[in-house]
């Protein structure tokens, strides 16, 4: 007997005959003698269903807010869920973040877990129960209702899996692994049957939608068992070829079998950059520049820095597409003004694309291609450029190429 | 400055736009110089959407689950209502049930209220902030989440009216007030000024949808002062005015303005018949019939027992019409071959009509009209009938009429 997490995207509980997939998935685990703990996200579409609303009332909607709105869709997919499951003739209790609780800081739209109490959920499975607790949410220490941003209900499965000791955190969604990039955008790309975690946290980081970057960090922090493997398959398929389906993340060296100089390809079109132009070479600019930006919960990604010329010098960085208007508001009004700068120009049409691994042929391939890059960063194992965004789809193409990933290895 | 509950129904929080109308009514009040508490409804349909999700997955969804699924619809409501109100330029914050608490019992899906801690409320208003409470739910001893029952926003705001012994509470729906029948059958059906509390519950009790009958109990109980008034007027009419429009739940006795022999007529289709045919007609026959019934939470309304043949009795009640398979059920399974009764029939299509006062034309106009009498009941103040469906706006408009509600009175 073990225990395992299992966590539903969105589009795995999409409909109720998708909910009773899932129930009956679940039911299959719970009948080999597993205790399961279910984290599903909300129902596809809900959430932005929720947003909009909010939208249409305010262009700055309060956070605190937003949460109380957006956590409603989780909580009606562990409701759901818990009918489904007990339709199946299963015992079954649904948990809303708080009930649990998972206690989270107070960082509305974008909070942190801090700690997960498991009684209430120990006592239940020990029951005999399925226990089904709300992905993307918490609540903070004066009662307030909090979510995790998108794609956070991956954090809240592992973080579960975390806090109980499970045994194996398994992510069903509705792709059937890790691939070397976006099989939308290169037919060739393969599943990998596994990868460590290093590179699926540089790969989340790098914008592939797979897993929550995290999510990976949770499970890398506390070293759960993580699989990825699609809610898509026949329910009633050989458990035991489910548990060995799909990509696991690694955390044992030994484990790494694909060892390829490039592991994947990852792009994303989720950011946008930011120029500050004219602004004067002086010492601690980064900092005046950056810590208004940050002051304000914007996370900076790509950052360059030109170099000077008559003590001048441009600086540029990138923003998640959707604090980009924000971002700008903040530099023009206050960065610019203080610092003497000349002006603030933004570019959301663009991509980034980057390769996991040591990035010999990446300038070339885009070269050849006529693709001209407007940043880079690189760190150790990775190497990430900004590129206009009609060129993504070549780009994306000719690397996957260019890094022999279209054939399969050993 | 008063402190002032404002519940507003379904309908009225509709739309983002009918939201934003609520918003803009609610600041006129604040800015007036009153402390707002606002209880609202879910958005229309949206309750019957989420439950119609359940009934997909189980024809005997878990009532926690339930409560669970529906409790969502309301915590949309209030987070949205809080942006709108934001958006007016106000300090708006809104609570679910389990953050104020409103602590209820653990019947789900028709839980009464126990107490309310208003004391995080009371510090928010203290500092001028317009508070948002979701209706409709509480939270039990359990930390689950419980719903009142449809129609319990209306209580809850009563409760939280008098709990926080507030000036008022203004119930803005979408009609203009409290009328002699319902408009919709009866062209000529007036608007009360006043009505008194206990016509009022008479009313409630007898199908009228106004006000749902338990926030009249509470009303009544802690004396809570209560308008029923429209949500539909344009926001910015004159606040004196508004606060005069409608129709008053009155508990002075000298408030009753217009005593007439009849104060309203009711009905409601929301009821089935059930008989069970063949009873021995021996002691305690109802205890043994309507216990099963009521062990399984089930109210029973209208009830006769026929004279006996043969020592056999015929014995018929009513039941809401939701709960009538499952009444049947109980019925035929449990209570029938105990007794050694013959059968059980049911008769899902029926309407019962009922007048608020004393009855002497009721059964002449009804027979004037041929309309068949199935069931009587009768009490101090109202007499209750039991006819075929299709003879109800026939009913309902003879009788009206008959009782000259048609005519205004001084």
């Amino acid at each position: 007997m073990a225990l395992i997490v299992h966590k539903y995207g969105g589009t795995s509980m999409g409909s109720t005959e998708r909910i009773r997939n899932v129930a009956k998935r679940v039911a299959k685990w719970v009948r080999a003698g597993h205790q399961i703990v279910v984290v599903p996200s909300a129902m596809s579409g809900e959430t932005n269903r929720l947003l909009g609303l909010a939208k249409e009332l305010s262009d700055s909607p309060s956070p605190r807010e937003l949460d109380m709105i957006a956590s409603t869709g989780e909580q009606v997919s562990v409701g759901l869920l818990a009918i489904a499951l007990q339709a199946e003739g299963l015992d079954a209790v649904s948990y809303a973040g708080w009930q649990v609780p998972v206690r989270t800081d107070s960082s509305f739209t974008k909070a942190r877990i801090e700690s997960i109490d498991d009684a209430r959920v120990r006592a239940d499975l020990n029951a005999g129960r399925v226990v089904i607790i709300t992905g993307f949410q918490g609540v903070d220490p004066n009662g307030n209702i909090t979510t995790l941003g998108r794609g956070g209900s991956d954090t809240s499965a592992v973080a579960i899996a975390a806090a109980m000791k499970a045994d194996e955190c398994l992510i069903y969604t509705d792709v059937d692994g890790v691939y070397t990039t976006d099989p939308r955008v290169v037919p060739e790309a393969r599943r990998l049957k596994s990868v460590s975690f290093e590179e699926m946290l540089e790969m989340a980081s790098l914008g592939s939608k797979v897993l929550q970057i995290r999510s990976v960090e949770f499970a890398g922090k506390y070293r759960v068992p993580l699989r990825v493997l699609s809610s898509f398959t026949p329910w009633d398929i050989d458990l035991a070829e489910e548990a060995k389906s799909g990509t696991l993340i690694s955390f044992e060296e030994d484990e790494k079998m694909e060892q390829a100089v490039v592991s994947g390809i990852a792009f994303t079109r989720d950011e946008a950059k930011i120029t500050v132009v004219g602004v004067p070479d002086t010492p601690g600019i980064a900092y005046q520049i950056l810590g208004k930006v940050a002051d304000a919960n914007i996370d900076v990604d790509v950052i360059i820095q030109n170099v000077s010329h008559d003590g001048k010098t441009d600086f540029s960085f990138t923003v998640p597409r959707g604090d980009h208007t924000r971002a700008m508001e903040i530099l023009k009004t206050q960065v610019v003004p203080a610092l003497g700068a000349r002006e603030v120009v933004g570019d959301a049409k663009i991509a980034k694309v980057s390769i996991v691994g040591i990035a010999s042929t990446m300038f070339k391939t885009l070269s050849d291609e006529g693709i001209n890059i407007q940043m880079i960063t690189t760190s150790e194992i990775k190497t990430s450029v900004v590129i206009d965004e009609k060129y993504l789809e070549l780009a994306v193409r000719a690397l996957h190429k260019a890094f022999g990933l279209d054939e399969a290895k050993a």
